[in-house]
């Protein structure tokens, strides 16, 4: 449970990890479509949804090996949905870390392919026998991994991220009635929370871990996740956009329901500091405190981009 | 290995089965994008995939109830593939099943996420739990469904459909050379045939099907894949559109790649005709002449529609 390496190691190391293993799953896919798919996941991004799921996975006692499908796979999915939310039938966006999205550089038609690509990837990845030594049966390991695909499925899916990005495409219509704070809360948890609960969630899971520890581990996601989009509201408000990679003040200009729209910047950020405090008790209480968890959660209100 | 019941009562309970069930996986999808996914969903396709599932398994000795998850499943991913293969960026076809497309009523936004919620669905529905009563240990049909999502991912991903995709896209593309023979049969294999195989194959592995009858039903499903394409090829040239339930003529529109451009289509026919003998000879070579397998080849040389 107790991490002796600094935080700046622990997570350079395990975004080595992640970016290797995405970098070896795409380095075959042929043609155009595979430069596409390269191009949206590779070089770039926080890999917040992996490090939640390597540390969430060691504090329940797995090896880095064991996570390493779901950290890829929920990459993958987050990947996939930016290519897909930025297109121009969704939030028609330019630029995203830094450079021209996919259906600029690829055109829409092969954005829209590499997306499903990099979707239907997750789930063959999740579904394949990893390398790790064997410490369990084959038959444990594949009763997780189906649980595994099973939660970010869900996650992912009507029920999750896609619901959430319909939610959010029908709000930002013309003419459409304003969120209250309930449906904004509603629609970041699904959009933005349900897949960074279901990476804490899968690396616990592939760990073995308790019924009880799953819980604790799910709760901190849901904190985190809500915490984590209500600071990207923000920095949308505030940022830069060279330093976000991608066009600030967007979401004011598409009319989007934001916490800061609907609360202001300084009660927004207090509620995302609120919800990360909830997300270290859940820990704490559950005798979970581990240094990477606690890490990514501060990481998550403090960031600037 | 024999049926007693007609083909017509074969496949029509087979039909509602799968219609049935997909229903019922997709009631519960709220809102728009509910309604977008069920529009594309139910109500409509010949249900080819599901058919091929239910009759390889059956031939392997399984119950319907033990391939109801596959079985809705590729019916799922074949949906979502013509959700995004319409869309304007794509093939912008306006009109599928006698009724207009998903974009033209929902919205491309809306389209798209119908689509990717479609795909993450199928994968879901693969990893639950089945409501069958277990003749096999939980162990062996944990197996089964982790070998069946790989199949299934693989022939729906990059390397199969999403792939094959691709590659018409770019061959349709203003200035792009034309495919010869051996590049059009690759983009069919992969575009139509990769999930028709994955369909007999996920049948098979459900029943625990031995790799040589596995085998042998995924050789008779490369010839039903490759000739159900090429029938297609020629009904859009042959077919009128109200017969079709969607815009005929639009590949030669299109400057698409297609058997009858290449090849004519009597010889196409002729290909057609070749590649259902090889299906057939590949099931009789493996004692696996079951009727509803031999009449779903014989339905896609001898359809209409």
């Amino acid at each position: 449970m107790h991490s002796d390496v600094p935080w700046e190691v622990w997570s350079r190391e395990r975004q080595q990890r992640v970016e290797e293993n995405l970098a070896r799953t795409l380095a075959d896919e042929p043609g155009r479509l595979g430069e596409a798919m390269r191009y949206s996941v590779l070089g770039g991004g926080k890999r917040v949804r992996p490090l939640l799921a390597y540390a969430a996975g060691e504090v329940a006692g797995a090896d880095p090996a064991r996570v390493d499908a779901p950290a890829a796979s929920v990459e993958l999915i987050h990947a996939y949905s930016l290519v897909h939310d930025d297109l121009p039938a969704m939030d028609n966006d330019t630029m995203r870390r830094g450079r021209p999205t996919s259906h600029v550089v690829f055109g829409e038609g092969l954005a829209i392919l590499s997306g499903d690509a990099l979707l239907t990837e997750a789930f063959a990845l999740l579904s394949r026998e990893p390398a790790e030594a064997r410490t369990v049966s084959a038959e444990e390991l594949n009763r997780r991994k189906l649980r595994t695909i099973a939660v970010v499925a869900d996650a992912a899916g009507a029920a999750g991220m896609v619901g959430g990005q319909a939610i959010d495409l029908d709000a930002a219509a013309p003419g459409s009635a304003s969120l209250d704070a309930a449906a904004l809360r509603e629609m970041h948890m699904r959009k933005t929370g349900a897949l960074i609960v279901a990476s804490a969630v899968s690396g616990a899971i592939m760990a073995g871990a308790t019924e009880s520890i799953a819980d604790a581990i799910g709760r901190y996601g849901v904190e985190v996740g809500l915490a984590f989009q209500i600071v990207d509201d923000i920095l949308d408000v505030e940022g830069a956009s060279h330093e976000l990679g991608k066009t600030a003040g967007k979401d004011a200009a598409a009319n989007k329901p934001t916490y800061p729209s609907l609360f202001g910047i300084d009660r927004s950020r207090a509620l995302a500091a609120d919800g990360i405090a909830r997300a270290e008790r859940s820990l704490t209480d559950a005798g979970l405190a581990y240094g990477p968890l606690l890490q990514i959660a501060q990481w998550v209100v403090g960031r600037s981009h």
